[in-house]
């Protein structure tokens, strides 16, 4: 039997989520059995996405239950194995976050490259990187000179945004929260021009500015204030992947919309929403593609890391106030030999 | 020389358009020279669009200049031809609306099918028919079973619309802003249910009664609240043409938008705008299909015939206030025997 802490979900919050939401508690966790394995997770995800797993009723990702267990995306090693197609020190990831040890059965396991650092199967060679590559591709569609303008640029999907659409020849402007993380994008990950959204003021005009040549393609990571400025400047046939609102998911009421949504008529717009695990198949894909540009240091990324399962719930309301630079991981325990 | 009155525009309007913004005068049309023709038009047509055409700067469509005669499309009679192609008695099409007779050269003028009423050109087989038959087949894509919400149901492009919906095997359900309209759609066109978007209270709850199984497809040409009630119960995979926004139209700053766009994101769903003067080349497919089905009776249409270019301004101003039921024309003179 081995001790792990788990994170359970306590209960459902109205709007903010908060500390109080979440309870810790200690299980022991049986030896695993024939077919199984068990597992040290190594690090775990917290996404802006699990806000909508906090609710009730019809949504694509399965609510969590409230008294059970958190879960999502983790990577760990395993420690005793039942299964002969896994050996101890293998890293696998897994649905299984939110705790430190778990036993499962082989065949839900992906087995992981060990040349790849394992935390980077969180982020940006992970679902978050993915989601960029798929979004931007698919319906950005950008073409090289064209202006892109990624909102939420620091995040751990937006940061991937940034390159591949440089990589791509694209203008790209970023917009973030911090004078740091606009460095970041302009200084590192190569970005034209980052915006400022909490002092920039008017973001019309900070856009306006930053974007000479009107806006072709807008990867949607933040949804609000920003999304009706940049409305206001679409070229025709602008193209608008959805891929997230961190701003909208805590209102009990989302807030009204744009105001220019309009603008999409005349311009032949395309808005379009999208939810990454309806693409599953194309991973392979992305995994070559995006991997290679990162072994070709074409690709840079960040993370933001936290320590330990007692700070998982800190990590994961942190990125509704915008905490991390790149993809924001909790440490559970150390990493591998 | 023949006498004809013509519809000056005389100034932009900030908001709300006004008689004010026009002036009538009477000139002198010359006689046609070598490749010309003298047409005495029998219809004109008002469109919202033209609404767009009042605003200075850059749009899809030309703005009108303040102190010139307005335009837009009209059908009428050649009266005398300097163009062999064209005899007296011939029908045509072109975009000098809003004046009773001109000079143009022949070669700009579409020649039209004597068998098909002069009017229907304008209209049910004219740009708003067009424009319904292009953004619901080819952004909508409604398929059997499916269901369709029209705004502007009882409008020149939302009754067809309503029509092609049920003829593909959808589920239909207008909306519109009078008792008379709402019966017009299900009685005379086979909507299954209509939406009286004035009386119903709640719009959310009224869709909601209308549409048990969610809605699939959603052809916008109103804007504002209804949009925002319909992205709240969309299915996955979701497509929404966006034709028009005429609740938003007259506004100098547009209203607060939809407060649930990002239900666009879990349901995977599409929103696009388009112009039909894109999309010409489609036309004569358009014509061959729509106007199939109207000589088989399988599709209707209704007109509100203003009389008088006199009273051309008022049928423009009142497509604002829902004066019309199916395509608002006004009628400049005798239709040709």
């Amino acid at each position: 039997m081995t001790k792990s802490r788990q994170v359970l979900f306590a209960s459902r919050p109205a709007a903010m989520p908060t500390a109080a939401n979440f309870r810790i508690e200690e299980v022991e966790v049986p030896e695993p059995g024939p077919g199984e394995v068990l597992v040290r997770n190594v690090y775990m995800s917290v996404d802006p996405y699990m806000r909508g797993r906090m609710r009730e009723g019809r949504s694509y990702a399965q609510p969590w239950e409230v008294g059970r267990p958190a879960d999502g995306r983790a990577v760990g090693v395993v420690v005793r194995s039942g299964d002969p197609r896994l050996a101890p020190g293998d890293r696998v990831a897994s649905m299984l976050g939110w705790r430190e040890h778990y036993v499962a059965r082989g065949e839900t396991l992906n087995k992981l490259d060990p040349a790849v650092p394992l935390s980077a199967y969180l982020g940006v060679l992970g679902i978050p990187g993915f989601t960029g590559w798929y979004g931007l591709k698919e319906i950005g569609k950008p073409k090289a000179g064209e202006t892109l303008v990624v909102s939420g640029a620091a995040g751990a999907t937006g940061s991937v945004v940034v390159q591949i659409g440089k990589i791509l020849g694209c203008r790209v402007v970023g917009t973030a929260g911090t004078e740091a993380k606009c460095a970041w994008l302009t200084k590192e990950l190569g970005a034209d021009a980052a915006i400022n959204y909490r002092t920039a003021g008017d973001l019309y005009e900070a856009l306006r500015r930053a974007c000479p040549n009107g806006i072709d393609v807008y990867f949607e990571n933040v949804g609000g204030p920003m999304l009706d400025a940049v409305l206001r400047q679409i070229n025709p046939l602008a193209r608008i992947p959805l891929c997230g609102m961190i701003s909208q998911y805590n209102f009990e009421v989302p807030e009204p919309g744009p105001r220019y949504l309009f603008s999409m008529i005349g311009n032949r717009a395309l808005m379009q929403g999208f939810i990454i695990s309806d693409h599953m198949p194309r991973y392979p894909e992305f995994l070559a593609e995006v991997g290679g540009w990162l072994k070709a240091g074409r690709i840079k990324y960040e993370e933001t890391i936290v320590e330990g399962i007692d700070r998982a719930v800190t990590a994961f309301l942190g990125l509704f106030q915008g905490d991390n630079t790149g993809k924001m991981v909790v440490r559970l325990g150390p990493e591998p030999a």
